[in-house]
This record gives structure tokens, sequence and C-alpha cells, in this order.
């Protein structure tokens, strides 16, 4: 394993502790790929670390800074992008399974052990996919605008949504009609996180390719093929999931995360207002407070120990 | 079909329009048993009828008359007792199909044609299962402290909760620890639901026999028979589907109301706060305001419109 700063970290633009200063790293993994990542929040305390999964055609720069500030107040916290992804080297692959692999390589490389782990929207399709393959690394699991592999009617994007954010270059218009709602406040929520996610203006993370959204969108497809048969599949999650949507979500409805609270046994649910599939940076403040709650929470399988 | 009052209607008790002062009806249906009845409410309006399906071991005057006089200040509302059970001739049966048909049965000897349907505990077995057998006369449904057939960890009550209410005679006591949370505002409220539910002193009516008690329980234990195959049944159910659950409900977690959420195409779900078995006595006009405005809206579908 190699830990490379690729830009000048001592910069002084990298040392107020936001995350929109944090320098990029690289880590090379056993399977040769070089991950790009951040990394964040206390090292020192023996916590468990955070570790985040980006949504579909997102690097490292589309986490709103202030949520990231928000969940590392307390907690190690890295952002990283998978393999092909961004700054990192290697091929999107076009399945979820893969996808798992990839991070599960990247946790590997970078010597965590067991890791909490945060995915949103694509990236909860490959955090539940790592909680069931390797379950051993993953302690607790939060799933952000998620659904369980073989829902039915998931299987692609709505036409209006990959129509916004599925062309070659998408316009922040077309990006705030996916990831915020009609009303006043969550459209200037959505110009404020726009706004966080652009005061970084050096050292940028490297823009997404057409072959990432070709092999990331394959992988949605693939993942939303109806099966109930696989709905069962979560059934065996045995750690605590914080399952979390915004309420007019039109990317992934609300709906399935009803159906992972009431799939997975130990499953906390929380529906955003007023908010779409950029509910966790609208709400930043709100979400990371409940985060923590859950992260740090002795006992969050109360509700478990209550059920035969 | 033949409709008659079996105790004194005129009476001043029975003019007052609240539930506990309603009289018990009885009408008999093509498969001869006469069911127990009450029925209250604007009948005039060419409103759809909204029918109510009792919990475990209850009776007519097992519904609180503060929620059923909220429900009733809108639409006709009409409390029976199943076959068997109460005040109605036959005997209880062990499957949630037969209960189901039963229902059916008084349904149509009741001229009710479409109807809307309240199923609570496992009255919301029934209720669920007359929406799958006969889809034609269930509009729209509540399922209250509902869970679908087949769902994992529901084969029976949790032992504390059967040994309270599931024994011969059970207690003001026992009823409270198990409808009602432990919280000094929810115990009151209970203490305040079993005040209007013995309000009524004359006409009550009969008590439920252990001969229903045990048939129930047969059926309560056979619906929960683990089987994921049968969860997929809840996918046909195109009419609009009320979820709402306790948040702390001992008998059934709220786990499975997020589950029945996210089987059901069309579903809306609410979890109310700090309340158990009897959310819907507890948080009665709550509830009542919440069915009336999920009953009334002419687009209860607009989440689905969106979903492919």
């Amino acid at each position: 394993m190699s830990t490379i700063t690729t830009d000048n970290g001592t910069s002084s633009a990298h040392r107020d502790g936001s995350y929109s200063s944090l320098p990029n790293n690289l880590v090379r993994a056993a399977n040769g790929i070089d991950y790009a990542y951040r990394d964040t929040g206390p090292k020192a305390t023996g916590g468990v670390p955070l570790v985040l999964f980006q949504h579909f055609r997102g690097n490292l720069d589309n986490w709103d800074p202030a949520l990231i500030d928000g969940l590392a107040s307390a907690r190690r916290v890295i952002t990283f992008d998978n393999a092909g992804v961004a700054g990192s080297t290697g091929t999107t692959p076009n399945t979820v399974e893969q996808m798992a692999q990839d991070a599960i390589a990247f946790i590997a490389a970078m010597d965590l052990g067991q890791v909490d782990l945060l995915g949103y929207s694509i990236g909860s399709f490959a955090a539940q996919q790592v909680a069931l393959t390797r379950p051993a690394i993953a302690r607790r699991l939060v799933l952000a605008s998620a659904a369980p592999q073989g829902a039915a009617g998931m299987h692609g994007w709505a036409p209006e949504v990959i129509g916004a954010i599925g062309t070659p270059e998408t316009s922040p218009e077309e990006y705030l009609d996916v990831f915020f709602t009609r009303s006043s406040s969550s459209r200037q929520a959505g110009q404020e996180a726009l706004q966080r996610m652009y005061t970084r203006t050096q050292d940028r993370d490297t823009a997404t390719t057409w072959a990432t959204r070709e092999a990331q969108y394959d992988a949605v497809c693939t993942w939303g093929i109806p099966d109930h048969a696989l709905l069962q599949r979560l059934s065996c999650l045995e750690m605590p999931v914080f399952v979390a949507n915004g309420d007019s979500d039109p990317m992934i409805l609300p709906h399935y995360s009803y159906l992972l609270a009431g799939l997975i046994p130990q499953a906390h649910l929380k529906i955003y207002p007023d908010s779409a599939h950029g509910f966790l940076f609208q709400h930043h403040a709100d979400f990371a407070a409940d985060i923590e709650a859950f992260l740090s929470d002795p006992r969050p399988d109360a509700d478990r120990a209550r059920r035969r």
C-alpha cells in the first residue's frame, strides 16, 4: 500500500480543515488500482471511520462540503472515487457486484479495518453489496436514496430523470431539477449546495467520463431487473442500518426506502421533508446530526430486541 | 337480507349520534350468519362507506367512540363482528382467508357496493385478504398495525404480548401494557380511551369467547408462517393504501408497516409518535383527520404516477 498526496497538501488552502480545501490523495490497492480519496475528521480517537459511496456520475467534488464537515466534526470521514471513476485509475465496472469488490479493495488498501458505510444512490447499491459480500468490515450502514436489488419499478431512472442527468453535459438547472424540489426553499438550498461544491477552484477532482456514465447506468438497470426473490437477500444483514430518503425524490422514490426498512431486520427509517435526491445536502445539518446519533448510539437495535 | 334492530333503537340514549349510544343491529347474510354491526355517519351523501375490521378478540365495544365519531363526522362508518365473533352467529374461522370470505358476505348482505376498508391488527390481515380476493369492492384501504402474510418474525405475538392479552381474562392493566406505551401521556390517553369504551353501560356487545381467541390466534400464527414468496402478493393491489402504526407497538412493530408500504404499489405511510398498538385511539383526532384526508384526496396516487 502506498499513499501519495497528489497536490500541494501544505498550502494554506488545505489547512482550514474544510472538505473543500482537503488534498486529493491516491492509494494503490492490491488490485493495481490507484484510488483517489479525501480523508478528514479526527483519526486519533480510535473510532470507526465512515466511508462514503458516491452517486451516479459523481466524483469527490460532488459531496456537499457542508455535509462532510458536519459528519467529520466527530469522526473520521473518507470519500473516494471507485475504480475507473474520476481521479481513480482502472475501468468503471458495469455491475454493482464488481463495484463492491472494488470498494472492498480500497478499504483494504487504506488499512481501515471495520468501517461504517454511507452509500448514496448507486453508491447505496454498492454499499449494500459490500455489507452482503464482506459483512465483517461493515459495522453499521447508512443508505441514502437507496433501493434493494430486484425491486419492481426500478429498471432505470424515470425518463425525466435520465433525460436531465444522463446527458453528456448536465446543466446546473438539470441537476437542481433532480436533486431539489420545485419549492423556493428547496431550490434555494440547491443553489447554496452548488455554491459550496464550487467553492474549491484548485485541485478539483477529474470529471467523470461518458464511459463511467454508460457502465454505471448498465449497473443501475441490471440492479433494477425485477426479481422478487432477490429482495430476501437483505434479511441476512445483521448490522444496524439507517435508511433515509427525500420525500419527493424523483430518482429513487421513498417507496424503496420503505421497502428497504421493511426487509432489513434492524432498520431505522427517516424521510426528510420537501426534498428530492439531494435531501442530504439540503438538510445537511439535520442529516449529519441524525447520522451521528445513529452511529454513536450504543443500542441502535433496541427495536430488534423486541422482535422474535 | 334482513336488518333487525335488536335493542330499543328509539331510546333517547341512542339519539345523540355518538358511537357509544348507537343501536346494535343484525343483518342476515347469504351464508346464514347473522352479523352484529353498528352504522353511523351520513348516509345520504352518496359517499363510499368505511367498514372497520376489528382487532384480536375485539367486539363492537372495543372501538374507541372518539375515533368512530371522528371518522363519522364526514362519512358513513360501519363496525361489525365477523362470523362467530361476539354478537354475530356462526363459528370463528381459524384462517384469514375464511375471515375475508365472511367479511365479503357481510358487505354483500349490507348491500354496500364498493367500500373503503379500515383493518386493524388481525382485522388488517382480513382487510388485505378482502382486497386481494375481491378487489372490485375495495376502493381504498387503511391498514392500522398491520403486517403482510409471510413476513419473517411474525409467527405469533411476542411472549409478553400474548401473555398479556391472550389469557382467558385480560385486565385493564394488561390491555394498557400492549395498547399504550409506558410514557405518562400515552398511559393517560389509554385510561381515557378505556373510559370512553365503557361509557356505554346498556346494550353492550356480547363478549368474545375463548373459542374465538383460539381460532383467531391460529389464524395469526398461520398468517405469520414465514414465506418470502407470499410477500409478492401485495404487488397486485392497485387501490391507494394508507399504512399506519404506533412507533412503539409491541404487538406489530413499525418494521412491518415499512414492509407493507414498500410492497404495496400505492402506499402512504405514517408512524405515530409515543404510541403502541392503540395508536389510533391515543391519536384519535389526528388519525381520523389523516384518514379523512386520505379517503377524500382526489389524487392519492400522485406518487405512483411518478414511478414507472
